[in-house]
């Protein structure tokens, strides 16, 4: 984490640990925020942040001195996120069903930062943005070997198309409960059952 | 067509013609080049356009008064072509082959228009917009409602989801296609079997 309390201690550090805790609080809820709205606008401004995370502007300001700062964090955090809930997808056994666990975490991860990849995008370097994407794809392309090798998946098309396909389902997914042509609720059986239907052919 | 040459007739209307040939030849490359660029950029430039048209600023400005003007002639015969040619597909017969031939004509569509949807939604007004996308809309949700009652499409699904699916495809390969990442030639194949596939289930 790249933010820093405000709080000042004191030498017996009692006093200070309110002060620590209330400033702990304000960042959790600015960086929860940021993620919320940055998800549905890469374009949200710091004063909607602040509005929403309950904040005043000089308090946000104190604790990330720029927007740019606290999309980097926001970004940094959604990256770590996604990444620990990717590895922990048990991606062996049945490649359709081991598909259908990856697809269900990916569209989670999808939905709920969403055009934050736009914003990210925005401040990140070119170089963090496709590390933090070259890990997800290769841990799907991995997947896609194995089942294309079994015969679980079509194998008379390139591998890339099938990883475009799977993005494309799952970002159309995503636009479409944004928009509220379909539920959150209904949309991970949905992406599922029409991902793994697309690459079987 | 709302742009006007600017060649001026004499009262005998030989003199005119050269100049009036000249004029609607800059016109068709002006909207052909306008075309091309909005397709990828939807923030395209007149300069870039006047450029890739091979014409002045001043000759673009002599034809349409602003670039409002030029984009929403653009899209005028953008929305005029696409209902020419989705009209002349034959949605008759078996439900897959039909949907077949739809999704290519599409494809077509999707992939030389592109990004022109994104610059005339900033253009045209809500309702123009509404009724460009409306009967596309309606002639393949008539053709899926027959295909799921046939049962050559899976009808477990809302029928809002499978036109939702089709979109996500058709763009997702329009932008992978402009990354390429695929091939324009490859891209209509890929297209129409991916898509029944995911319809099929």
């Amino acid at each position: 984490m790249t933010a820093t309390p405000t709080g000042t201690s004191t030498s017996d550090g009692t006093a200070a640990r309110p002060r620590r805790a209330d400033a702990l609080r304000s960042i959790e809820a600015i960086i929860a925020a940021a993620t919320r709205l940055l998800a549905v606008n890469p374009d949200a401004s710091v004063n909607e942040i602040a509005k929403a995370a309950g904040v005043g502007r000089i308090t946000l300001y104190g604790h990330f001195d720029s927007r740019a700062t606290l999309v980097q964090e926001v970004a940094q955090r959604a990256i770590a996120q996604t990444e620990k809930e990717l590895a922990q997808v048990d991606v062996d056994g049945d490649p359709r069903d081991a598909l259908g666990r990856l697809l269900e975490t990916t569209w989670h991860l999808t939905h709920r930062f969403g055009a934050l990849v736009v914003a990210a995008s925005q401040e990140l370097s070119p170089e963090q943005m496709r590390r933090a994407h070259d890990e997800p794809f290769a841990r799907a392309r991995r997947l896609l070997e194995r089942g294309r090798a079994a015969g679980e998946f079509r194998d008379d098309v390139p591998i890339d198309w099938q990883i475009i396909v799977i993005q494309a389902i799952l970002h159309g997914a995503s636009a479409a409960v944004h928009r509220g042509e379909i539920t959150a609720d209904a949309a991970p059986t949905l992406v599922r059952d029409t991902a793994i239907a697309a690459l079987s052919g």
